[in-house]
């Protein structure tokens, strides 16, 4: 490719990698802080404009910007520069900080999630930067590390600096193409809620022989209201919950139908034999388009091998809420509440709290941004993308969505078995060069969209 | 009091204390089985015949006998050896297996249960055996080493020595008395029935937003079965559960209200502040009278800190049902199968394991037997016993109820401060000896009432 050096380009992406930079390790506060210090002077390097470390409470955001034109629109690059820990180290067959090339990927913590694919966007940067004169878009770059502890302090940026950040559409590199050679592009993800019920019973574990009968059980309380929220048919039955969810068009299930994947093998990825849930929806439909609430821990009492009878002091629940387009989280929280308190008897002290609070995004296939996106895939990988409903939620994606106001591309690079989160991550290295192209076409076809003297650059 | 050697005795019961005899700790078989020849010599030594020493697949039963004339009643008394463990080992004030008398009480695991109270019967044997002679009744000792740990080979030894073990009345003390001065006769007991129910779910844990809605949650499904088996009432909703279940008549109701503890009592024991379950009946009857379904422990997907936002593999429930006379396990578990079975979807795979299977019982409180004891107490405590219904259940009970089909009188001399089970267990030393007298005066009153030309011996 005309520009970049790739021998060079996978260099600096190697030095990238190499960083410790576990956001969850206390230990590994220095290091965090010493790979955030790279990519600041390495985006200063590049000749990245106004480039900032804003220290949070825990771990820095590296912000830059090129501002071309006040007329230009503003593209907005995400990425984050922590990793996700490495254990069971044993398992990974190059040190995880030690970056390898072998048969065409490069291994390394981070190498896809989300060191490698944020990368791109800076090499696609620099091309741009090079010759300044033709560049039509303004740029800004916003790489957090905090995404793999929740993107604890990155909301009250954005909160804080709505200014900075204004932009016109937000890019995100953290999703996964089909296959290598089948781009794909997420346009809609579900929202999230987490739920934990605690009900206390009493303050001593008492024999169940002595006391059972007068005294309540604080297992059967929670049984009885968690056995209570779907009927048999996996409806969920918390009273209004379905109420803002909007029926999608015909026309967008036959989409969904032709372009997304069948039940089978959405039963195959689960290694289940059996669908469940509603009956009128597709597997493919019913992950990304209905609301779910799903149990993801219960515990109470004794739970070792044998038995104890003893009426359990307390007992609790973990639920895990997956929302759809036009659902509020916060307003679902209420509803869940008042559904709660309604099986749990007077006199019984629970406690219900909530966290996530992720909104549902979806961004039209066909909007103009989206079509930019989709017509460098197409042009870089000789493969129109498929668009896919995502059932996940992205706490950050929600973020630019509903703080900044603005459409946000999930341009995924990554691939099914980058092992992303595992031992042995990987990136695919001919990707990393066609990434680059296309994040750096992208950029041109934003610009053509809205400059009539320019056109698509391929 | 005449005949018994108060110091001998005391010596004897530190030599039977001073074995660390846990049947459940797996590296004192050893000393488990020390002790079983230290009564076995013992009671030989006092002249008991026939004194055997049966071995289990675990740790053995001793028995003994006098069998003074076949037109005599036979007293069966039973006693275990065995004792619970010693932790927290440094909340103890003494060492555990080095008997200590202060205060008037001996502090040693096993002091109360059940050592302390096993040696009471065989003092009073002794004593009985000393004048053979005026000895009018048949007598047979069966003392296990396993109570601790379910009794698990006792119940295949009762089946097949019955003609061995035969007699008219079972004796066992394991229970406790109102206060040092109040005695009591436990004359009614619970069955208890445990189950286990566990709900397989998908292989491997699956992302909740990835495939929340599509697969089947087996903690939902747990909850589903388990939120189904009381109405809000506290009213038990498995078809059939109550059908064997007999009302007491309305002279019983008012014997247990004049004789029983009130509902506040019960609350205060149980340290609660409010009651719960079956309306139309007192704390008293509901923990006695009235069966009962407890869970005792859930345990379910991911229960740290946190969140973990996945589908679990599998989820488990466990159950102890208290069961009422003419209750029986067996149907009742047949019962809670079919109840279960019609809430988990097809397809899901999951198992339902019950244990215990003890039988309720109940023991007249106008039987000669029950009279007779009731008589020695009140002759040596110069206080009536009190009569009480237990919501506990004795699997020993049951076993001599249901397979030598004889009534089991419960001649407890614990004291509730005893610690049981806990650190610094102790027994009241004149309740010893009042013990071994209320013991050998209940053999002459069984004798008496028989035997025209006998006289009860007080």
């Amino acid at each position: 490719m005309h520009g970049i050096d790739e021998k060079k380009a996978i260099e600096e992406l190697k030095e990238f990698l190499k960083f410790p930079s576990i956001s969850s390790d206390s230990s590994k506060k220095k290091e965090v802080l010493n790979c955030a210090n790279w990519l600041y002077r390495h985006l200063k390097k590049i000749g990245l404009e106004n480039v900032q470390l804003f220290p949070t409470a825990l771990h820095p955001i590296v912000y830059a910007e090129q501002i071309s034109h006040p007329s230009y629109k503003t593209i907005l690059f995400y990425g984050h520069y922590d990793v996700q820990p490495v254990a069971p180290l044993l398992k990974w067959k190059f040190p995880p900080f030690k970056p390898v090339i072998a048969n065409n990927y490069i291994y390394a913590r981070g190498a896809s999630d989300d060191k490698g694919q944020l990368f791109t966007h800076v090499k696609a940067i620099e091309l741009a930067l090079k010759n300044k004169s033709s560049l039509k878009s303004n740029i800004k770059c916003l790489f957090e590390g905090e995404a793999e502890i929740g993107s604890t302090h990155l909301a009250d940026f954005i909160s804080r600096n709505q200014k900075l950040l204004r932009c016109d559409v937000a890019v995100l590199s953290d999703t996964k193409m089909l296959s290598a050679d089948v781009p794909a592009i997420t346009y809609s993800l579900r929202g999230s809620l987490n739920a934990e019920i605690i009900v206390m019973g009493p303050g001593k574990e008492l024999h169940s022989g002595t006391f059972g009968g007068m005294i309540f059980n604080p297992a059967d309380v929670l049984c009885q209201v968690v056995g209570k929220m779907h009927d048999p048919s996996g409806r969920i039955m918390i009273p209004g919950f379905y109420s803002d969810v909007v029926q999608l068009s015909e026309a967008e299930r036959q989409f969904m139908k032709k372009s997304g994947p069948r039940d089978d093998s959405l039963l195959k990825d689960a290694s289940s034999r059996a669908s469940w849930g509603e009956k009128a929806f597709s597997n493919y439909e019913k992950t990304t388009t209905r609301p779910v609430i799903s149990i993801t821990g219960l515990q109470s009492g004794f739970t070792g091998e044998g038995t104890k009878n003893a009426i359990p002091t307390s007992a609790s629940v973990k639920i895990n809420m997956r929302l759809v387009k036009n659902q509020d989280p916060k307003k679902v929280a209420a509803l869940f509440k008042s559904f709660a308190r309604q099986y749990i008897p007077a006199n019984v002290i629970y406690r219900i709290k909530f966290s996530s609070f992720t909104e549902p995004v979806e961004v039209s296939r066909t909007h103009p941004f989206i079509l930019a996106a989709a017509q460098a895939y197409k042009t870089v990988f000789n493969h129109a993308p498929v668009f896919l409903r995502s059932g996940g939620s992205i706490p950050v994606v929600s973020m630019f969505t509903y703080k900044l106001k603005v459409p946000v591309i999930l341009m995924g690079f990554a691939l099914a078995g980058d092992n992303m989160h595992a031992p042995n991550e990987k990136f695919y290295l001919p990707n990393l060069f066609r990434a680059i192209k296309t994040s750096f076409l992208f950029t041109k076809n934003i610009a053509a969209q809205y400059n009539d003297h320019e056109h698509a650059y391929y």
